[in-house]
C-alpha cells in the first residue's frame, strides 16, 4: 500500500497569488491537487516521449457515415485488432456526421499506428490521438 | 448538393517524394485525402483559436474509482450539463483504474471550461480534451 | 519587494519516486524548482488561452535565401512593424538555408497575427511560434 | 537540380472555400503554398517522431538576470557545448527580465536534451523547444 509524504514548496507571493487564482477558476479544491495534476501530466508526456511502457491512448474522429464503406472499414479494422483495442464510443453528430471515440491499449509505438491507420482513413474528417495512461503507478 | 472540385499545386520533386513516403507510411490512399486531412486539420484548429463556433469536444480522463466519491462526482457534473455532455465511454482499466471519454458539445468556451472542470475533480489522475468538431462544411 | 513563502504538498510515495526520477533526468536541482517551473508553464499557456495581456513570443522560421526577394520582403515587414518586432538572429545553416528567430513584443492577439504573416510568407519552408511571457509576475 | 512537379488535387467545393478564406486570412499568397506549408510543417513533426535525423531546434528562455549566477550558469552551459550550440539573441524585457533564444544543432535526442537543461536551469522562468529544421529536402 502506498503511502503519503508531504513536503514542503517554496514560491514567490507574487507567484502563488496567480496559481492561486489559476486554480481557482480550473476548479482545483487545493494546491496540492492541482501541483500533482501537473506533475502527472509532466511524467504521462515523458512517457510518451520515451515510448517504453504499455498505456493507453483514446482515438477521437469524426466522419459522414453515408461515405461508401467507411463505417465497414472501421468495423473490420478495428476487429482485426480486436487485442489492442478496448472498445468504442459512437453518436450522431447530424444526418451525416459521427463522432467516434475508440480507445487503444498497447506499446505507444502500436497506439500511435493504430491511430495514425484510423485517422488517415479515406474519409475520416478529423481525427486526433490522446495518449494518455493506464494509471498505474499515478495515484 | 457540395460538388467536388479539382485544382492543381505545384511542388519541389523532392519535397513531394518525402511527402509521398510520409503518406504511404500514414496509411493514407493518395495525395488529395493527405493534404484534405492536413486542411481540415488546419481549419479546425483555427476554429478553437477563434472560438466563434458551435462545436464538439471529447473529454478523455483516468481515475482510480476508488476514491471516494469520485465516480458519483463525476456522474452528478455530468448529469449537471446533460444539455452539453452527449454522452460518454467507460473502461475498467485494472482493479483500480478506469478510463472515461465525456463526448461534449457547445462553443468552444463553454467545452473548454466542462473539460476544466472534470480533468481538475481531485482523484482524476490524467485529463485531455480534444478539440474536434461537429464535421460540418469539412467534406 | 515579493518574499518567499513555504507550503506543503502531499503526494503518494509512487508518484513522488516517479517525479523525483524525472526532475533529476531533466537536470532540475530540487522539488521546488521543478513545481515552479510546471506552475509558470501553467500561467504562461492561461495567459495565452485568455489573450488578455501584454506578452512576448518568438518566431522561428527557416528559409532558402537565393527564394527571390524573401529577404527582403522579411526585412521590409519587420521594419513596417518596429514597434512590435524588438530584435532578430539570423544563422546560416548551409549554401541555401537561413534560420531567424524573431523576437516579438504586443498583446497576444497581435504578436499571433505577425507571426501568421512571417510563417506564410512565400519560401518560408517551416515557421513555429513560441508564446513565452515579459516574466512579470513569474518570479 | 530539384524540379517543379504539378498534380492534382480534388476537394469538395465547400471545404476549399473555407480553406481559401482560412489562407487569405493568413496572408498566403496562394493555395499551392500554403498547402506546401501544411506539407513541410507535418514531414518537420513525423522527423521529430522518429528522431532520426540531423536538425535544428531554438530554445527561448525568460529569466531574471539578477539571480545570482543564473548568466553565468547559462553562458557557461552555451560554451560547454560549443559544438551544438550556433548561437544565441540577447533580449532586455524590463529592468530585471531578459529573453534569450539559444539555436542548437544536432540529433534530435540531443538538442531535446540540451533545451531541457537550459529550461531547467534554477531561475529560469519560463522556456520552450522549437523543433524545426535543417530545411534541407523541403525546398
Amino acid at each position: 500500500m502506498a503511502e503519503l509524504v508531504r513536503f514542503g514548496i517554496s514560491m514567490d507571493s507574487g507567484l502563488l497569488e496567480r496559481f492561486d487564482s489559476l486554480i481557482e477558476r480550473k476548479g482545483y479544491v487545493n494546491r496540492s491537487e492541482a501541483i500533482r495534476d501537473l506533475v502527472r501530466g509532466a511524467l504521462v508526456e515523458d512517457q510518451w516521449d520515451r515510448g517504453d511502457e504499455q498505456t493507453v491512448g483514446t482515438v477521437t474522429i469524426v466522419y459522414d457515415h453515408h461515405t461508401r464503406d467507411l463505417a465497414d472499414k472501421l468495423t473490420e479494422h478495428q476487429h482485426a485488432h480486436h487485442d489492442a483495442i478496448v472498445s468504442s464510443l459512437h453518436v450522431h453528430l447530424d444526418d451525416h456526421n459521427c463522432l467516434e471515440v475508440v480507445v487503444v491499449r498497447g506499446d505507444t509505438e502500436g497506439v500511435r499506428r493504430l491511430a495514425d491507420q484510423m485517422i488517415g482513413t479515406k474519409g475520416v474528417k478529423h481525427g486526433k490521438l490522446v495518449m494518455t495512461t493506464t494509471g498505474e503507478g499515478l495515484s
